[in-house]
């Protein structure tokens, strides 16, 4: 017999989140189950939040609860770091960047019709009064470098200095685990000590 | 510069589902966001659903939609496999199991001051009329023998035959690997072929 069809389907919910099987999401139902009503109000309370207030900022195109992000409102504009995901820019957030973001909402991808029009790319071109640097933080992958050699093409006449982050080996890392790739880009772009 | 608020809030109320680091429930809330409004919805809808419809059966106090749950009106009420927790039932269930539960919602556990008036024992002895077999499937741990080893000093002088599952050997783990005492367990237990 199954269990209560409530928790069927709050279990296949939380299997929709993405890499959560049916265990993990089973333990998740029963963790919402044993919740009290308070802490399970406040639970649906802040993905009604979440959806509610969150919505993408009007010139970078990052998360924002306001129609600019306060990244854009009160940051330095002269460097401004693509990313492809809005998501991305939390990541970059971790690390001592203190320009501003654009995020391109996708890579240009031909295989799944993808093209320049499809990304936030005339955005950027509208963006670029006073700004000195881009670093087009792109993934290293064979999408996110052609997106990013697109944009360095159409940036570079402009005047505008465009950058990539490093590729090389992960710091932590051992080289005999490092796949030839990214040991082969790492050795050509040595660096003097 | 912090993502927003909403999001922030979001991941720690995910964090809160017991075994989810930062970084996964940080996934799970751009998944919300990045879901359309309807889907979250129904999300937030399956939510309130468990807390509204969930409720313990009056008779074996595990997981009911209804005041009597469908296993204790439907099913042989002559064999009473005893769990300590409702979700015990679920992996119960998914063996060929055809009798009844009985949930204790606790152990014995004299260090926590869980005594036995504070689990569903009496509610158990009143459960017996045309029982013959109860199952005390709680966990093989130091307060679930302990429970178990309480409750069948209780059931036995009533005329009840008491079981509990086998221990031994889990099916297609490695001798080499059994921790010792399981191994003893397992080999004073053994069985003719």
């Amino acid at each position: 017999m199954r269990q209560p069809e409530s928790i069927e389907k709050l279990i296949n919910r939380f299997t929709r989140l993405g890499g959560v099987g049916y265990k993990t999401a089973q333990r998740y139902a029963y963790k919402i189950v044993e919740m009290s009503d308070e802490e399970a109000a406040e639970f649906v309370g802040a993905i009604n939040d979440v959806k509610k207030n969150v919505r993408y900022c009007d010139e970078c195109g990052g998360f924002s609860e306001t129609p600019v992000c306060d990244i854009c409102r009160l940051r330095d504009k002269s460097v401004v770091c693509v990313v492809a995901q809005p998501k991305d820019v939390a990541a970059v957030e971790k690390c001592s960047f203190h320009g501003v973001y654009h995020v391109l909402h996708g890579t240009l991808s031909p295989l799944d019709g993808r093209g320049a029009d499809d990304i936030r790319i005339k955005q950027l071109l509208k963006r670029l009064d006073g700004v000195k640097e881009v670093i087009i933080a792109t993934n290293p992958d064979v999408e996110g470098e052609a997106t990013a050699m697109y944009i360095a093409k159409l940036l570079k006449p402009l005047g505008v200095k465009v950058t990539r982050p490093a590729q090389g080996i992960s710091m932590g890392s051992d080289i005999e685990y490092a796949d030839e790739v990214t040991l082969s880009r790492a050795i050509d772009m040595r660096t003097e000590l």
